[in-house]
């Protein structure tokens, strides 16, 4: 089987495969363009005759729940990331598939991260096929190096649901490490020691998998609550010694920026909120966990204090800033998609304002809505920004795939999308010609932010209009990019073989671009 | 199209049309014997494409909403029970579809009540083609009478789930009356002047209908929380004057009994469950409105406290005793299908431990296992039931079909089914030779609890050797048959044609029994 085959020039102009690892895909067709046609993933019809009327589906062992579940070569297996780098179960699942002689398993996680290396190994010899999801460290430089066997697939958190619910990726088996379960197989993350908050990346898993095999290490009588997951969607419970590391669950990018540039980029961009009327009495943000968009979060609550206003909602990646002004009434609800400290755990099994979302309803393109396209503001990263206000949040300077998409893509369906970056990192600028690995289209990213100057989308020219006469730096984004490349030079663009190694989709479902092997890798 | 064809003697001897107005039924093999081919419903995948970005789906009127969702004859429409009487919405839209000339519908409630008597003329004029749910007081008798142009189907609440997901009954347009909704169609029944508890009966609907309208009275702003209804599967929203009728929603049945035979009955079941053992530390129940079942549950909070005991769990039908049960420490949790009245409204909105359930999470039985097999022990009501412990739970004795099935099939899959039942109602036995429709067999009724004694389903031995010295009046049903029949004389049996008018479904979607048309009705 070729890894990728029927090339085709998509509506952003990158040239991408129709058929990857064997499987048809459609290419990019533009922002809206895309309507699917066709059903739901229609899994089969279950029977209770099948299941234990104690409601008892605990087996001995993770070995033997995939053993029954049928474990066999060329199975998709899915995981989920809310322990983040304290995740123990993943890697256990490959342990047993190699020691079993499994091979070519789809593995197809919400996201990896650097404690998944250990399955590099098993890359290599062919336990596992390829990667569906965000390949961070380790798993992504394997995959950028041309290492995989198949071409790697990169979805949003929207994204994967979309694939999931429209039967794009069919799970064989899912695997669902909760902090806390019942026998029956209800579980939540808000309790237990390895509590993570919620269980939202793996509910599409639940209802869509073939067989579910939920595995705590905190079995509680029936029934477990909240029941985040439903115990009427799992076929078998494992009890283990330690489900996470709880150590590792929480984020290690949930820190107030310190530098004084980006604590100006936060500044300009709660500046611009304030002044652009976004910043009003029951307005709505979202901010990521990185340490400028929490500033910015902190800016926001100082405004909504002084004005004596709420925010209606906070969606979040939750910690303990948005937590605080929730217990401080200066926001009505916090809409949270995975907790990143404890104190958003705690949070959310104490506070029935402190809302489980999922990326069925926040982000599932193929639906009928969902809550991304109406928060007023969202505050996002990204690699790279092109003139055209392209983004990249994939690929690094060095071409290496070495992050996932995450909600990002999600997210540039808000009301108005902010990228507040800095101008340079590591000498090397952020705003370039072309981006090397499209993400975001460029129509949907309203602002960049940088800490000389505002760069305010074309297209939003209510945005400008408002900004008119005021003493913020609004420059344009070639004015932006000329100014970084005055202090740094033009960057050198990293260089890459022709050969595809990982495939970014749009959120419904289209390929939007492809990642190539970096040459340095070549012999 | 003949109303029916394709009789065939089912596996408990009853003879049963396999083809229902024009559609394909299987006929029942026995408890647990038919196993499901094939897969679940896959609705059509939609995309935010078609969707307001801002989430706002509010239409101005039912009529506009209705026309929006392509309202055209022969359509399946469904709503739900949770108002009980005090129901606004459904009769709306039949008197829109009559104004709009629209014919053949089929109406898909999960329950109808008295008030929707006022759509019998459109069951005569051919706006409504055939019902299937139950039939309640006067829309049941114009079935029994013949009246109805298709056969009615009846359905447990897991029953309509099971259809639902199976595609068995595909809903085109499902409209979800809402205490409360935002514009994006998230929406609860906790909040609002209507407030009745929760919105399970229609979380199928919501899941699986082609469109999806939810109408409120009580508007806010997004997000409307607890999100019970997911907007993400809505299509339009409607706010109107008044939902529901809150006087009315409140069922009448809450009340103790009074009556001394009642009250001796109940005694006789509490006792019963003490000696058995069913009652201990961490047990669970299910235990209907009515007045007996209410006393049960009572004798159950005085056993608890007077040995310090907690129970796990009682599954509801929630009201004041419950309630009470919960805040007074006696019971984790309250799982909750359906609030009687307003005390379980306030409880389900205030305490995170009395929480909001779902035939799909309690009763479907074309799931991984349901909530029901779990439940120690459940009381239960029957019209009649047979010296084969078969129990029939819709038609009267007159033959009169005027109950629907509500969850009472799906129950009888608990631990310990005990049907507490005076031994006669209005000088007519309720203990018969045959029951005139079968609801459920036999062989999962395990008690019969009567004024004059206790009949143990002689399959039950580990009860009858539990109960060896008791106290108790343990007997045979066929005495407590000729006990009957020696005070009120052998009941004469109801008269029928052989007309079929309804059929009734077992858990598992096959057909189980037939009603036919009562022989008084026949001109």
């Amino acid at each position: 089987m070729k890894k990728y085959d029927k090339l085709v020039k998509n509506a952003a102009g990158r040239l991408v495969p129709e058929i990857i690892n064997g499987e048809q895909h459609v290419a990019f067709q533009g922002v809206g363009k895309y309507k699917p046609e066709g059903r739901k993933h229609a899994p089969r019809i279950p029977s209770c005759i099948d299941y234990p009327d104690d409601g008892n589906k605990l087996v001995d062992n993770l070995k033997e729940a995939l053993i029954k579940a049928g474990l066999k070569d060329g199975m998709t297996i899915s995981t989920h990331h809310h322990f983040r780098n304290g995740d123990l179960i993943a890697n256990q699942i490959f342990d047993i598939a190699h020691e079993m002689g499994i091979k070519g398993l789809r593995w197809f996680p919400s996201a990896s991260f650097p404690c998944h290396e250990h399955l590099i190994p098993y890359l290599e010899d062919g336990t596992i096929h390829h990667i569906e999801g965000s390949m961070n460290g380790a798993l992504g430089r394997f995959c950028s190096e041309g290492k995989m066997a198949g071409v790697g697939i990169l979805r949003s958190h929207g994204g994967r649901y979309q694939a999931i619910q429209d039967g794009e990726v069919q799970i064989d088996i899912a695997v669902i490490a909760a902090p806390s379960a019942d026998a029956f197989g209800n579980a939540n993350g808000v309790d237990g020691p390895a509590a993570c908050g919620l269980l939202g990346f793996a509910l599409g898993d639940s209802q869509y998998a073939d067989k579910v095999i939920v595995v705590t290490d905190n079995l509680v009588p029936f029934p477990c609550v909240p029941f985040q997951i439903h115990g009427n969607h799992v076929d078998y419970t494992v009890l283990v010694g330690k489900v996470g590391d709880p150590d590792k669950i929480v984020s290690g990018t949930t820190q107030i920026t310190k530098s004084p540039d980006r604590l100006l980029i936060a500044e300009l961009t709660a500046q611009f909120c304030v002044e652009t009327g976004i910043v009003q009495n029951g307005f709505s943000y979202q901010a990521g966990a990185g340490g400028t968009a929490l500033s910015i979060g902190i800016y926001f609550a100082e405004i909504l204090k002084e004005k004596g206003w709420k925010a209606r909602f906070i969606r979040a990646g939750s910690n303990q800033y948005p937590v605080k002004m929730l217990e401080d009434g200066l926001v009505d609800y916090i809409l949270d998609g995975q907790t990143f400290d404890l104190e958003g755990v705690r949070s959310m099994r104490e506070n029935a304002a402190h809302l489980a979302t999922s990326p069925f309803t926040s982000y599932n393109y193929h639906s009928k809505g969902n809550f991304a396209s109406m928060v007023d503001v969202v505050i996002l990263g990204a690699t790279e920004v092109d003139i055209h206000f392209n983004a990249n949040v994939v690929t690094h300077s060095d071409g290496a795939l070495l992050h996932g998409i995450g909600g990002w893509q999600n997210c540039l369906f808000s009301k108005c999308t902010i990228l507040p970056i800095p101008l340079f990192r590591d000498r090397i600028p952020v705003i370039v010609d072309k981006v090397t690995t499209l993400c975001g289209p460029g129509e949907l990213i309203d602002v960049i932010a940088t800490e000389r100057g505002i760069a305010i989308n074309p297209l939003r020219t209510d945005l400008i209009e408002k900004l008119k006469g005021s003493d913020l730096p609004i420059k344009t984004i070639e004015e932006l990019k000329a100014e970084a490349e005055a202090i740094c030079g033009k960057p050198e663009k990293p260089e890459f073989t022709d050969e595809i190694v990982a495939a970014i989709k749009w959120v419904d479902g289209t390929i939007i671009d492809v990642v190539r092997k970096v040459k340095e890798a070549v012999e």
